[in-house]
């Protein structure tokens, strides 16, 4: 049987998402809260893997296991075996075909600044430090030059191993809530610390060291090197991921932005999902 | 030459505020690193001390140092002396006779409740967690018993040294925020967990547990043993202090709701203030 799982997650004392040989990693400790309920090893898959650092207020994996447990076993369960920085919100059973990361229409990250002249005690883990003031308006202005399908190789890391550095962007969101500056941003999917190039791009904009027309002149010059440097990760939030309506799970009200005939991201991966 | 300093901290790897011998304090962290840039040792005297695991938006601290540095060093390079999880966020030369515990007219503290069916792996050390559905609204109206000058015995610690049980409440609001139950209390001073067992009181209310006129019963029946357990620390931020105008500091907006007759609260605390 296949579970679907929503995933919420501190990112501070993880080397990430993915399992890795000498460091803890987020599906590390999940796969070992799933085994332990399962009573046989679990792998789980993600929906987007996030880098060492980074946030999730929900992820969404899904696993196999011929073991039966009622909902709660796996949701309840699995908290109970997992370390408080990493929780299981909700667990429901996966419909026929469904595939974490194959099946997924878009994504959705939030990434937070917090805009002061002083760091933050609370939350430096869990934002990213600005101390010159940022022009959240501007910041916002420029964003929508980036909104539809483009070429981002201007906004992809060097070691990305996407085949096209085209996708979609759905909306971007750039606004302050008291001294944070909070910028939200869809996609069909995301290139290697894409979110992590556009923040840093809109940062240098919202500081006024750069021209609002400077996401339009890098989006054309499709130069990484031309652009501002990756900004740090934690900041950054994996927020919502959303499926085709038939698989039933709750819909992030962001996602009401969303046009109706979005369509689940292609990067040859069409083959990889059949029979899974 | 006295200074003023506002502090922010995240309580959470503290032994609370207060220096102890075998275990660390914010105190503790904040003093050698002062102690640093005075290049003598430095004493800290507080606004309101926090228990363990408790935190503070803006504590108000002073010290005497005999070296002249300008407000910057104090401020940056004290920063710069500091774990990440303790900030100064200014510094201000203290006018003659300012004493950061007896000069306040009222301190401020926010209470914050994760309200949600799952613990927070984000704030699960920065909020208390309910899982109980609260009623926000009737945990305010039963709040509103509270406000004035009161015996409130029966939100007392045990322990507690003062020499009156009496406070003056100036205002306390309940509110909801998304998944959160927000309550901000003002008083002139708080008996010792009188925060908290305030939250413990509103909690039951809240969850159904007890009727909102509760509030109204303990406050007359003066017995700590028949109001609710001590709410855990975690959720509790010393939010703000207020001085006289006289003394220069920045006022947050939250006090605009004292009235102007607002005055320092004297627990045989006045003689003490001579010549400090």
């Amino acid at each position: 049987m296949r579970i679907i799982l929503g995933i919420e997650y501190n990112g501070s004392a993880y080397y990430g998402w993915q399992a890795q040989a000498h460091a803890c990693s987020v599906q590390q400790v999940l796969e070992q809260a799933l085994s332990n309920i399962a009573q046989h090893p679990v792998t789980v898959l993600c929906a987007g893997r996030t880098d060492s650092g980074v946030h999730a207020l929900e992820q969404v994996v899904h696993f196999d296991s011929s073991a039966e447990r009622p909902l709660q076993a796996w949701h309840l369960g699995g908290n109970s075996h997992l370390p408080n920085d990493v929780r299981i919100l909700w667990a429901q059973p996966a419909p026929a075909g469904f595939h974490a990361r194959y099946s997924a229409i878009a994504r959705y990250y939030r990434y937070i600044i917090s805009n002061r002249a002083t760091q933050s005690a609370l939350l430096y883990q869990q934002t990213t430090w600005c101390p010159q003031p940022l022009d959240a308006e501007k910041m916002h202005q420029a964003a929508q030059a980036l909104l539809g399908e483009h070429d981002f190789t201007s906004f992809r890391a060097q070691g990305c191993q996407s085949k096209s550095p085209r996708r979609m962007l759905y909306f971007i969101t750039v606004y302050r809530q008291g001294d944070q500056v909070i910028m939200d941003i869809s996609a069909n999917a995301f290139l290697h610390h894409m979110v992590r190039n556009i923040a840093g791009v809109l940062m240098e904009i919202g500081m006024g060291k750069q021209p609002v027309t400077w996401t339009q002149f890098l989006l054309a010059a499709k130069d990484r090197k031309l652009a501002a440097r990756t900004a740090p990760p934690q900041g950054l939030y994996l927020g919502g991921v959303y499926y085709p309506k038939q698989f039933g799970l709750v819909k992030n009200p962001v996602f009401a932005q969303l046009p109706d005939d979005a369509k689940r991201f292609d990067d040859g991966w069409a083959n990889k999902s059949i029979g899974l």
